[in-house]
């Protein structure tokens, strides 16, 4: 089995089709990858899953480490045991979140500074990792190259990432450089650990097979081309089965964060699948595949669909439609959106979009979700997050078919 | 289609085998009727409705009157229509909600009697009904026995309820005779409405056919032996499809609860369903169809679901044999109950019950549950969900079995 395989390149652009192979199913690329944090796509049975499109779906470490713990998914035979998720699924290394939720703590302990400060959540950064407090009970967890790695064996995902340092927005030249050599070096360290087990996981758990786990090194570099550059050509040069761009998704524009892919692009591997960790609206991936970007994952579908906003799949094909005609603006989310708690939909008992194909669409009125949405009921969290997967699959599936067709 | 039959009556007590047929279904008896309050059975999606046993479902008419609002309910064609549920429904008259919400009220009144009260949700009790302000958005809502009536022809159930006045449990003799004869008065014009369109409805959505609405007429009397007699047999001399037994639940323990239907029991017709309002305890059913009830509406079921509590399949199966073996006592809920959301099942690799045999228990551990209720995920609440409910028909099959074998 061939990890990955480009079936069709395009001659506009660095766009590819692609398939993933993993011991879990194949996944079709370009791909989105939703959200299941912690081992359950939120709101959906994994029967419903099944339902949809999704081929690959993405599980966050430091979530599962701090709740219930790694050690309890590899006792239960890994993520896929655990939650019979029945699709193919890729794990961060955390890093993100130790990073980002300590940079959080950091400005809090500030703010309050007059306070005595009993249990910070960053203990401590050093070469060697990070120590943190778990948020949920104060365990105190630690995530080096080798801790990351090995609560990702644990979680048993098919695809897994090095750890490593997502600076933030300020970081100077000089810190985001030094911070790049770390991560180059807890790549190496990652790819150690991970070679010693030749890629298989979850011996441990006599009663599940195991299935290979597939390293991505993580291209960072921050603002900066220079960085970015030198990231894309070191980690396109390292032994491993793909690539991911980590970071671009903290800047504080749309324009910044595709310059910052457009930099790497140049330099992505022809023969490893790339991810683009974050990022995930229609327009940003519609643009971004012609960078070479076969997975993306971001929260936005599912998050949304709790709050009871759901796509307009007659707003997706006006974009791509505008796309194909030449136009390259930037477009607001609200763009595909209806927000079906407004009252106006309160008697409106038609479809979401009478040109979506999905099963609530094809059942529920507008003034049905309305319903379940003011009367805070769980279904409601269920039909936006099934039509919303569904209208993003069905965009997918246009990407490839605009690839496959030579006007992408 | 006739629209109750009995096939078998139990030699030992008043216990009988039945169908109920409406429009939308048939309801084996005894039978379980889990809430679906507002016009949606909490957590599932109707399909995961369709793969439990549950053949009857209860709306509530106060919580669907507040919100969306019954006449949302009738342009959307009814209850069905709006909702998808695959079931036959039972709405309630709204007279509970609005009397015990009242009450409620009133308390709070008394309690803050130095503050000003601009806007008391109960505005005026009177022989014609009550004047109730939405706690919602303030609507003012009528509740008589004609906008009872006319609530349930837009909501659209297949069983509706005479409105009734449900006393209080420190209402003196004279005032839950002067209730009573009121509840007596207001079941006549119950009748008289719903007999002017002739038990159909929702005629005014052209795209939903018009089906039968059956009216059961309501038992009241509160804890007073010769006014529940009283009750039990005017009601059941009165002209109505079928009977309910209301007011049991409000009492302080299980005996009086028990009493109380059971002043009723010789009353009750042979030909009627009977169904008993708000009861559903196991050792509740198991003994209570002994007096002849057939169905029993209780939130219970569904509602420990979302709190992280799962029925012991097990548990279930001892008490029955205690049960058959003689054994009469009183079981508290905890008998039949697993918390899953305690710390001893974070490593649980076991099903909830091995000898469940929902889809549930094939597939997930208690682990799981545990770590989706510790998160907070929807998914524990569906998946509780479908094993409670799977539990309490398992055990209505058995209490159907052991009417048929002669043993209850």
């Amino acid at each position: 089995m061939t990890f990955f395989t480009v079936s069709k390149r395009s001659n506009k652009s660095r766009a590819r089709l692609g398939t993933i192979s993993t011991d879990h199913g194949r996944v079709k690329t370009p791909s989105f990858v939703p959200c299941a944090t912690k081992a359950t796509l939120k709101a959906l049975h994994p029967k419903q899953v099944a339902q949809t499109d999704v081929e690959l779906a993405f599980v966050n470490t430091y979530h599962l480490a701090v709740h219930p713990g790694a050690e309890v998914l590899e006792e239960a035979g890994g993520a896929h045991a655990f939650s019979h998720l029945p699709v193919s699924l890729m794990s961060d290394s955390g890093g993100f979140q130790v990073f980002s939720l300590g940079r959080a703590d950091q400005r809090r302990a500030k703010m309050r500074s007059t306070q005595k400060d009993d249990s910070p959540l960053l203990v401590k950064i050093s070469e060697d990792g990070v120590k943190f407090r778990s948020a949920y009970d104060g365990t105190l967890l630690e995530f080096t190259p080798e801790s990351s790695i090995h609560f990702q064996r644990q979680i048993g995902a098919d695809i897994i990432m090095a750890f490593d340092e997502c600076t933030y927005l300020e970081a100077t030249h000089a810190y985001t450089k030094k911070s790049l050599d770390r991560t180059h070096d807890w790549l190496e360290r990652c790819i150690r650990v991970t070679k010693e087990s030749d890629f298989k996981s979850l011996s441990g758990n006599a009663s599940v097979a195991p299935h290979r786990q597939y390293l991505y090194g993580i291209i960072q570099g921050g603002q900066y081309q220079d960085l970015r550059e030198e990231s894309a050509q070191h980690i396109a040069n390292t032994d491993v089965p793909g690539v991911a761009i980590g970071g671009v998704s903290v800047g504080e524009s749309k324009g910044a964060m595709r310059q910052q892919v457009g930099w790497c692009a140049p330099f992505l591997p022809e023969q490893k699948p790339v991810h683009l960790l974050g990022v995930g609206q229609f327009d940003d991936i519609w643009d971004l595949v012609g960078a070479g970007i076969d997975t993306f994952d971001c929260v936005e579908p599912t998050r949304i669909s709790r709050m009871g906003i759901v796509y307009a799949w007659s707003s997706v094909e006006e974009f791509m439609k505008r796309r194909l005609d030449g136009d390259t603006k930037e477009y607001k989310k609200s763009f595909f959106e209806v927000d079906v708690t407004k009252k106006i939909y309160k008697k409106s008992f038609e479809p979401i979009d009478p040109n979506c194909g999905c099963e609530v669409c094809g059942q529920f009125t507008k003034a049905y979700l309305h319903h379940l949405f003011k009367s805070r009921e769980l279904l409601g969290h269920t039909l936006a997050t099934i039509h919303n997967l569904y209208t993003m699959e069905r965009f997918m599936a246009k990407v490839r078919e605009s690839i496959d067709e030579g006007k992408l």
